[in-house]
């Protein structure tokens, strides 16, 4: 586990969305993130305290974190001499970059040398198990999207604050480098070696209490070709009890596959509920997350209604909407 | 490559399932295999001459090959002083375990005291792209099965066979350690980045000759809640033509999963074909091979006339019977 809080590092972010990582944690673990370090030229900001080290560390701040990605994922040589200074003020360092903080000879040397940990969360940290199916106790709620990127992560993100705010028990699990990031501790799916995948989701969502709830980020799609194989390891190895159908409306392929057309809802449905019940005969499609980020109100309202009336199941935008309807249908299950 | 003959290790094997890979070489290329050897407790048997490393020696084998795999593929200890004996005496040593020969400080340290070669074919070699689902000239079959070890490799191998006889074009494509210690190439699916999976067999069935076919080694299968994620790798990677479905009509369970029923042959095609025509809207069901090495010879041929008659597909064991059916169905498609 990472250690928390943390100062978010923007760097020279070129805008925005460069820092989605940071984004990430300030929007759902705002309590993680203490201050943002902005470099010159940083065109994306957190609305948090700009702090420089010494004011973040007097601020209790234990983890410099990447928030922000460079083109190829590459660490800067710009970025270096606050990476270095930051571990010789005694802060730890964490990643999602492909290019690896290890990878890094000086970031090593200094890291040694001051006894501070390079967090590269891109890449397993655990030997996981091959999975075994044995029946767990707790539920679990598994995202899976008619494309890639269509909001499965935001989903159970939301779905666990409403299930919190509630007052249930949840845990949204992170399978992703963003999501650990936000959260502290996952499993980087997409690196786990092919065997793996189905017992390190075994592992990440272990048994618990009967009225529990792992909220398990999704990853890719059973209909992207790319990266299906990933998704049924989530649907295999979570043996949901719950599964949340997440979309897209305005996608006009899936992403980055030009000649492939997206799968309907109900389509996804049909898919993804017969395979998780190989895993768990008790599974139900309990609701549907609309990203209605490229609609307008009226056009994502009535999008969104004729889909609850067409599929029978509640159906929202929890960005717009919030995430307490979709939470209601899990707890009515 | 691996030099031949090899004498193959069947260590302490539980049973003959577990020695697949000796299994493997001795029906396909028995000109490699020029023994056995087995361990106190082995309960497999290649039919092949028990020898130990001086008799191997004196035989011609140059490379311990080893033939047997425990669950999570680990080197045990009660192998290691065999192994270690092997480099003394001489041989090369080959494995297609997760748990690496090279990884292993005192068989590295023996290898390069003896100038023998540790050869691991379970490590990818290549850096494999991202699927890009870009649709390929060329046939391609893909052998899917009601579980793991029913067969696959087999069919695939024996309609290959069957198909060269016939004079068509066609070459098998091995994605796994036994068939790649056969031919000499392929791809270690189940060791392969989750992420580059799919990608790993586009790379592995590239563009062909319109009449070329690729016969790809299946493995696990969409129902086999460990390792379903691999499967459908090759399906959407793979893009299949033409799928036959594979089935051992005995098995109790699914294979290290006692809970886990297996699906039927009907519950297999439904589920693999529209998963199929994802990536190749043309695919079909072609015909079915039944793995009958646990029935008896009327039992066997009155089970697949039945089979036959209720999928209305060629049906046949290629082990018994040849894959000439098999393979014709594949030409006539």
């Amino acid at each position: 586990m990472i250690e928390t809080p943390y100062l978010l590092f923007l760097g020279d972010a070129p805008d925005q969305l460069a820092a989605k990582v940071a984004q990430g944690i300030k929007d759902w673990r705002p309590e993680n993130a203490v201050g943002q370090f902005r470099m010159d030229g940083c065109k994306a900001d957190m609305k948090l305290a700009d702090m420089d080290l010494a004011a973040a560390k007097a601020a209790g701040a234990k983890t410099l974190v990447v928030g922000v990605a460079n083109r190829g994922g590459v660490i800067s040589q710009a970025w270096k001499k606050v990476l270095v200074n930051a571990l010789e003020e005694g802060f730890d360092l964490a990643s999602g970059l492909h290019n690896l903080l290890r990878d890094e000879p000086d970031l090593v040397a200094v890291a040694e040398a001051t006894g501070r940990k390079l967090h590269d969360v891109r890449i397993p940290s655990v030997k996981y198990p091959i999975a075994n199916g044995v029946k767990r106790s707790g539920k679990r709620m598994l995202a899976v999207g008619t494309d890639c990127s269509v909001g499965k992560m935001y989903t159970a993100l939301a779905v666990d604050e409403s299930l919190r705010k509630m007052g249930a028990k949840s845990t949204f699990r992170a399978t992703g480098q963003t999501g650990i990031l936000i959260t502290g501790g996952g499993v980087p799916l997409d690196a786990v070696i092919a065997d793996f995948m189905a017992g390190s989701i075994e592992y990440l969502t272990p048994d618990n209490d009967d009225d529990h709830w792992d909220l398990i980020e999704g990853q890719g799609s059973l209909f992207h070709v790319s990266y299906s194989g990933v998704t049924l390891a989530l649907v295999h190895g979570g043996q949901p009890d719950a599964l949340m159908l997440c979309h897209e409306p305005t996608r006009e392929h899936m992403r980055g596959l030009p000649d492939y057309q997206l799968p309907t809802l109900e389509a996804l449905r049909d898919t993804a509920l017969p395979l998780a019940r190989v895993a768990n005969p008790a599974c139900e499609v309990v609701g549907i997350s609309i990203n209605t980020q490229h609609m307008g109100e009226d056009e994502a309202l009535s999008y969104m209604a004729e889909v609850e009336k067409r599929m029978g199941l509640p159906t929202a935008d929890p960005y717009r909407q919030g995430a307490d309807r979709l939470a209601e249908a899990l707890l009515a299950l």
